[in-house]
């Protein structure tokens, strides 16, 4: 027979199933952080009619949609989670109870050009706050929160949750006089960490056309030397946007640090803009202390209009996004995986070393009574091979069952990695292993390496 | 500005948030069952290369893929987990160890014409055991274990797996000599709950021309009348394949026993065929005791050659898969789902009675520190209006931060449900919400409604 060749589409992120174990395991301690903050789950489609999710517009990203046709409808599929996000509050409004916390984790597809590190289906992992009509700046400091409970559980612990507030910059703006070029000083201001100051001055002036004088104002605004609260302080009173702003900015301060995230996992950064152009409070960015060249793992900020598109509410929000199949590309790439979790699919293998695997199956249905995640290996090979596949997977016990267990209601039990054995009744090895392999479990799925020892 | 229609596609199911609790909680704790019987975690892409999906060639189903196409590819949605099996195994066969046992619970898409508890986006929850060159039937008895402890945990409890044996069956064929037609006869027998004893020997008789001696020999066969191994030992010592099945059958009833899987909720059912042809021995069916209208909630079987159509190896696996979000709609329709558990976002609604924030902050930050599930309820409206937000939403506490509180150091508790107020310091309180939400969230998502009492 003619065979065809298995592949998988390039760009799409497949995981051996170790890798997929590191996987799942920061996808559910990133629905545990969540639901500790009260999001609720949700499932939105992947698939949705065109014309919703391109109901925004969309420029570059318009092309870089999946569509398809089925019948007479033109189908897309999801590019990001916010429109479906949108589409599903405008939908169930009178259903659902405000402010609403929602997570979604799930596939989103783009259809770019195949790059090392960029995905065409990739996991975003996304939380929004969403009011009927108002929201409080309360919200904008919970999210800070909630990242930075996240990536702790996760096991990254170098880390930094940048904010900033688009009131304040934009009041900024309005101050030393750029208020109609806002928008293009904020996608240049965006680049400084690619860019640098100096070539960012020369775009201000050449693209945006200001002046040396404002250029030279607004690099002093966004350095990052200093406090930011004391460079605020130098404007207040000059604009009620910019006051407003930096008020927001104050109290956001105030309650994450009640919140519990330290200072040194979170600062005030008067240079994040944000490019998007609808966000209007605070903005956040979370960069890799180590890792400043990966860009923000972690992104977002507050919104005046999720569903305007759909519906006639206004319907403020505050939300962000984390890229795991990104994240999860960069922790492999860096070694930053934790080599000493438990990956294995099985606590313990059991191998009956007799034709009869009466006593192995019995075995196993205990085993797996007490929690203990078991197989029992029932191919015809030799011991050797047994062992092996233990081995390769990363099993951490046998258990045999020859002639002699057998006879004496016993099992032995061989520790893997230091080669102790013991034979015992089933009952005490059980309860033994229960207690070694909890500890085995307790490890977090990122184990940084401490490069910088600052 | 003119507004989208916000809608979601028909046959895609799209859950309100506490249908979607139900949900996750149901298929977390379908992976914490497959993990607890050795099987890995796997998640592969939704879109795969069409030749790949239609490697095995199709019919009715191909008319049902979503197609499209990017750049000079033609690409396709996935129609169900297996042919990604395939592909997948054939593709890493050096870097996987075998037997693979993996699960996947992942959507699947179908463009099928939309009508009740159909759809065209769904969950197919799959688990496979995969061997090289050969797999030994103990494999075959481990898939009801897995299947009773899945539903169990789920809360489901009325339900019945029905195993039988294709070869068993095929050599019951040869025996009475309807060979060359034994694939119409399995696909006949197969329609036996749906269209009866009788329709089915005038079917037989008229559409594949057996005789009516053949036809009542195939009926007594297949009867549930009476034990399954009686009628298999009549047969015995006629073809080799016959008794080859009924061995195997002997040998799975004996090892689902010894798994701990009760005879309530297990049987040898001759009459089970499977239309699928490649099955090859053990095949599986599972029945709600209450509701047979429904038809099969979890199938599967044995097959000789799961990657042929990649690989030029005998890859011999055993599966089964449970139409998750078709099961959902069922367990809804028929109103199965448990009311009692805790479906709310939050543990605790912390409801903050002056305009200073602090106390508030503080007291979330403790008490999701000790693991409750904790919001604060920012917005500025009536008292009213935050209470019925907890009401609303089925968050069973609330806590109040007023002037008094403040002042003492305490805080005040509502319980919700029974209207009982209690103040004291944060860490008393904490310390017994604690407790009491333990014992809410003890609950299984489903809950049988007991209407016949047998």
């Amino acid at each position: 027979m003619d065979k065809v060749k298995p592949r998988t589409l390039s760009g799409f992120m497949e995981l051996l199933p170790r890798q997929q174990v590191y996987f799942d395991d920061m996808s559910r301690r990133l629905r545990d952080s969540f639901s500790l903050y009260g999001f609720m789950p949700l499932d939105t489609p992947l698939m949705e009619a065109a014309e919703i999710l391109l109901a925004k517009g969309g420029g570059e990203t318009d092309k870089q949609i999946y569509t398809l046709r089925k019948g007479d409808v033109d189908l897309a599929l999801r590019y990001e989670l916010t429109a479906s996000l949108a589409k599903y509050v405008a939908m169930n409004y009178g259903r659902l109870t405000f402010p609403f916390r929602r997570y979604e984790i799930g596939k989103v597809y783009r259809g770019e050009r195949p790059q090392r590190g960029r995905f065409r289906e990739f996991y975003q992992a996304d939380i929004d706050i969403i009011g009927d009509g108002a929201l409080d700046v309360l919200n904008e400091a919970e999210i800070p929160a909630v990242i930075y409970r996240c990536f702790m559980s996760l096991g990254l612990e170098r880390f930094v949750i940048h904010i900033n507030n688009r009131k304040a910059l934009s009041g900024f703006f309005e101050i030393i006089g750029v208020g109609s070029a806002a928008t293009d000083v904020m996608r240049i201001v965006d680049k400084l960490g690619k860019i640098g100051a100096d070539k960012m001055s020369e775009t201000l002036i050449s693209d945006v056309g200001l002046s040396k004088a404002q250029t030279d104002e607004l690099i002093g605004f966004i350095s990052r030397d200093g406090d930011p609260f004391e460079v605020l302080d130098k404007y207040r009173g000059k604009s009620d946007l910019f006051d407003a702003g930096a008020d927001e900015l104050a109290a956001v301060r105030r309650h994450v640090a009640g919140l519990g995230v330290p200072d040194t996992h979170f600062t005030v950064d008067l240079s994040i803009a944000r490019g998007l152009d609808y966000y209007t409070g605070t903005v956040y960015e979370t960069m890799m202390t180590d890792h400043p060249e990966v860009g923000s793992i972690c992104s977002g900020g507050r919104y005046d209009n999720l569903a305007e598109f759909y519906i006639d509410k206004k319907m403020p929000g505050v939300g962000i996004s984390i890229g795991l199949s990104r994240l999860f590309y960069i922790l492999q790439e860096q070694n930053l995986l934790n080599d000493s979790i438990l990956t294995a699919p099985a606590d313990v293998l059991i191998i009956p070393m007799t034709g009869d695997f009466s006593h192995a199956v019995a075995l196993a249905a205990s085993m797996r009574e007490a929690g203990l995640r078991a197989q029992i290996y029932g191919e015809d090979k030799k011991l050797k091979v047994k062992i092996s596949y233990a081995d390769k997977l990363g099993i951490p016990f046998v258990a045999f069952l020859g002639e002699d267990e057998i006879n004496s209601g016993s099992i032995t039990v061989k520790d893997l990695s230091s080669g102790d054995q013991t034979t015992a009744a089933p009952g005490i090895l059980i309860a033994g292993l229960t207690e070694k392999i909890k500890s085995l479990r307790g490890g977090k799925p990122i184990k940084e390496q401490q490069i910088n020892a600052d």
